[in-house]
């Protein structure tokens, strides 16, 4: 049966192809001492050919992009578009079959003689706009069906399409710059670790010991009876290991895997940069990591400066309501607590008699012209919905009167005091929320992103795409309450981070107080990175596991001897690559800066993964299919059909 | 139950300490560039300082490796080791008693000023040998306890105790070579790849479709009722695919996966170094991985000259017995058959009355001195065992008379033709078969080698451990009969493998004799690499696949698909990064240059990994266990014990 829920929307382009242009060819300059045609039967890509190149002959390889009435083919490759020629005299007949019988994207090998356009017929906007190829020479190399769409970057199609013809789409520019650049922004990754720095590439395992209760984690059966391999969410306890191991400074750009199940736009494989060093504390993991990204940065990109800026956890919530902030624009959450100690309204003069109780307020500028009744409707929704908060709005309107359930409550000293609290002004809009600290930052927080994209949408520049806002998120704290169990603590990171040392003492005492030596790397509100600094005391890391987080100390035996073992000092850190790139080129999935990506729910759409296996070659590992009632059938039947595409 | 088939032989290492000081000294002049210090709490490596310093402020961090006597620690790292001298006034007291009651294996940091040793102290052995560092503060940063071996080079210990100790394994000086030279010839080679020849470096998805009768594939399953992923043997596919999608130029340090089962010595996963280029034939191919290898090849190891040598796979076989030949030493096999067209030896003649029929010989240097009887049995066991061939001995005794069962049949022509062609002399041993070409070459190619080891281990220096013989394997037949239906075909390779221009109309006449555009490159008798030019035409490879190899085509219809929309010409090759970098190192198995290798039958032995998993974990994955008969309750029970030690 055709499954809908898989259908992957259609994703319109950011890039024009104009603006494109330009950064493709400042980023082939910055390639500009790789030789492209070594090894090759062409002389020169097609990008590459320009008044310099004038009365040389050359041999040039591509895909038919377009032909013009019997006198032109472009010819393309992942550098570019030349034009060719076709000659018109009676002796070059067959050239001139050739080329203009091959369908287009056919693949062709021409040889010839570059020469000067005709006055007035330069093309600016191409690299190779100056000079065009006079054949004396065709090869066809393979010829091209007729294809399910065109390979144009402005020819719109709907991303099934695009995954199931993969090997088509990554024809565009777009996803030729996507894929070169990630591949060159980890070289430059590589070359500062490695080479300047003098850390280690060490492969890890990904067929590891499965985490008890790891319910994100692939198994692998093997061919002992009952016994599973699984495929880890990160190389952390191997990476741990290699300082215990004396490796000094280890890197990987790891392959990890997540089984999120039903989550949509994840991808149960994805990478990370992952970095341990020993003998480092936290600012010197930062520092690392700085120079990292500055060093690696594309030149098309502009200019990062570092240090990036810093704010707490505790910072970060206050301002934000979130942990991964979005500094690109304001609207921060403002307390406004004080002004209301003697409010008339109701509801917040009860939020403030609990314990703890606050108010809190943000400012949309231009919110009052801006914001519809619907919504409004919408983010009351939102906040009612996922963080249990009744907010209030108050419309500033133009005329000077405010719009609010609130209004004929509030004060003419209120109103004014809030005004100049939140810098509020004639059109603007005011969201306001009470009860507790965390509940209502966490709510506003989530409004403020979402005034956001609603202003974009009409036409508010508030978030600039060519501006890249680094953040480090520190002081996290060292454990949660767990959500189903809020008696217990689980780790607010994983069980091996270490608490600052000023906090240390606090773990016999009052352990929900410990503040950990966790940062998150965020970038345009986006957590890009995170890591810490570890624990490398056993009796530390025994307490921890064993009297706070009652874990079973058995299946971490290993780790808690090599921590007895002469485990030096030791902290890391993971970035997010996908999520990294995707950002940079402003993508608006990972899945176009990945090369083969699955689908919404795990689906390779091109041949059709993950697919039925038979009994006979599950036996081999000891395992059987239990099939849900009734389904059997309808999955056996549709093994013998070709390949099924959800669309 | 303990498992005694997993035993993991004892394994000498093979580079004395002295050797591998000046091999040490050179790999790291040649990362002179490296800041090992930056972003850390120390001045300098352990490995570092030497008379230039003399007077100066250092901070070092490192193990204890040894304490003498209360007077000097020597503190060791991955660089080295420094002579720490132990303060004896009164005043320091608290410094002597850190230094002293830390026990070794003990992680310290040690600040201090580098001085000169006493006239005639110096340790020209130790690359810090002429100073050591006068101590003014220490803080022991971790201790260690008991450890179940002593982190010393020469210190022998089972390999089982190696991997379930591996991180103090890693602290060898062995160990951390390996590792490092590994990550510094991957590196080389990405700057080969990607900076000097415009490569781009894509990741490849590892969960993948499952290959239908794929038995080495290790299944993964989906949360899909009865649909798996599986983990592929190679990105054979996807590499392909981004040529058709025009990237042009690929390449990947790709972790591929292999479920052998029971076959010993091989690891469910390793890594390759995966390459494929658009618009290049085989030549290129091999200049490319030539130019490759040259780059990357470390210095220590001395020059390595390019072009390779090259053979087809008919000479190998017809002057060495193997499609991987061992070119340091001679002992080729020869063609004898001429001599003996009208002998009196039986099964001589019996062998040449068969259609096909050859007589081959090997000729061992001193092998009637060296050679045992008990030898000649084990050879011609394996002989007959292995390949089914009779061999006959011929001892040349060094007193002239010959010794084989042979000698009273051979007349005087034909034992001085056999001297001759055989350039043998008194003193060594011939080997004779007589069979068909192929079977005879394949005995005799594997006796040469076993003479070889049996040679060696009674002093005679055949092999140089510091040669590196590289050679191109080419022209081999692009399918073979199929072992257990021998009136088929299969690929010798894979089915995507090009034919031979010259050889592609036989393809529709004679298949057997197509030759194919594949190659291997073979590095002292092992096979580091093999790839081919593919196929680009679709008809060409949809024939093959349905006429020539019977496939179903609907499994391959994506990239059947793909051929026809534009695929350009293109190949590749795959280099097996871990056997190239354990002949690098000489290290006698692929595990000693993987940092967590799993032990021969696919274990983790510091995890215990594979392990159980619940069946109320399988449930999510829609699988059950098939317990073999009678072992479900021995499993379970040995499911509660702690890690369980194959020893």
């Amino acid at each position: 049966p055709v499954c809908w829920s898989d259908q992957i929307c259609l994703m319109p382009r950011r890039h024009s192809s104009l603006a494109w242009g330009a950064e493709q060819k400042l980023f082939f300059q910055s390639l500009s001492f790789s030789d492209f045609n070594s090894f090759a039967s062409r002389t020169h890509t097609c990008g590459e050919l320009g008044s310099g190149d004038i009365g040389q002959e050359v041999a040039l390889c591509g895909w038919i992009q377009y032909q013009r009435q019997g006198l032109f083919v472009i010819l393309r490759d992942f550098h570019g578009l030349t034009q060719i020629v076709i000659p018109q005299d009676e002796s070059a007949a067959h050239l001139k079959k050739a080329l203009c019988s091959a369908p287009l994207e056919s693949v062709i090998r021409v040889t010839g003689t570059v020469t000067t356009r005709f006055p007035g017929q330069e093309n600016p906007e191409m690299a190779t706009g100056e000079v065009e190829v006079q054949v004396k020479g065709v090869e066809v190399l393979n010829t091209c069906r007729m294809l399910p769409f065109e390979i144009k970057d402005f020819v719109k199609k709907s991303e099934a399409l695009r995954m199931q013809y993969r090997y088509l789409d990554l024809r565009s520019f777009q996803m030729q710059y996507n894929l070169r650049l990630r591949s060159q922004v980890v070289m430059k990754m590589r070359e500062y670790l490695c080479n300047i720095h003098g850390f280690v590439d060490v492969e890890t395992p990904t067929l590891f010991k499965r985490t008890p209760g790891g319910a994100k984690e692939f198994v692998v059966p093997s061919r002992e009876p009952g016994k599973f391999y699984s495929l880890p969410q990160s190389p952390q306890q191997f990476k741990q290991l290699l300082m215990v191991g004396g490796l000094d400074r280890y890197f990987q750009v790891a392959r990890c895997y997540r089984d999120e199940g039903s989550k949509p736009d994840r991808q149960p494989e994805f990478t990370q940069i992952d970095i341990e060093m020993s003998f480092v504390d936290q600012a010197g993991i930062q520092r690392l990591i700085e120079g990292l990204i500055e060093y690696c940065w594309p030149e098309e990109k502009g200019a990062i400066t570092t240090p990036f800026p810093s704010v707490t956890y505790a910072e970060a919530l206050a301002d934000y309501g979130v942990d991964k902030p979005d500094t690109r624009f304001a609207m921060k959450v403002v307390d406004v607590t004080g002004i209301f100690r003697n409010t008339a309204v109701g509801f917040l003069r009860d939020a403030l008699s609990n314990p703890g109780g606050t108010i809190k307020a943000i400012c949309i500028p231009d919110g009052a012209k801006l914001l519809k009744n619907k919504d409004l409707e919408v983010l009351k929704d939102v906040s009612k919905s996922q963080f249990d908060q009744e907010v209030t709005p108050i419309m500033l309107r133009s005329d000077g009167i405010w719009k609010s359930p609130l209004n004929k409550f509030l004060s003419e000293g209120e109103k004014s005091e809030l005004c100049e609290i939140m810098d509020a002004h004639a059109g603007d809009a005011l969201l306001i929320t009470a009860g507790q600290h965390e509940k209502a930052c966490s709510a506003l927080g989530k409004l403020r992103l979402e005034c956001a994209n609603i202003l974009e949408s009409r036409g508010v520049a508030l978030r600039d795409p060519a501006a890249f806002h680094f953040l480090w998120v520190i002081d996290f704290p060292l454990f949660l309450l767990k959500e189903d169990d809020p008696g217990e603590l689980e780790s607010a990171h994983h069980p091996f981070t270490a608490p600052k040392p000023e906090d240390a003492a606090l773990l016999y005492t009052e352990p929900k107080k410990v503040r950990s030596q966790h940062y998150d790397l965020v970038l345009n509100g986006n957590e890009i990175g995170g890591g810490s600094i570890r624990i490398h005391s056993s009796s530390q890391q025994r307490y921890i596991l064993k009297e706070i987080l009652k874990e079973d100390l058995e299946i971490l035996s290993h780790l808690l001897e090599a921590l007895e073992s002469g485990a030096p000092p030791h902290g890391g850190i993971a970035l997010g690559l996908d999520r990294l790139i995707s950002l940079i080129v402003g993508a608006s999935s990972i899945r176009d800066v990945i090369a083969f990506p699955k689908s919404y729910r795990g689906r390779d759409l091109m041949s059709d993964a993950p697919s039925l296996v038979s009994a006979e070659e599950l036996k081999p590992y000891h395992i059987q299919v239990s099939w849900p009632l009734g389904s059997e059938e309808e999955a056996e039947s549709s093994s013998n059909g070709a390949i099924q595409l959800e669309s």
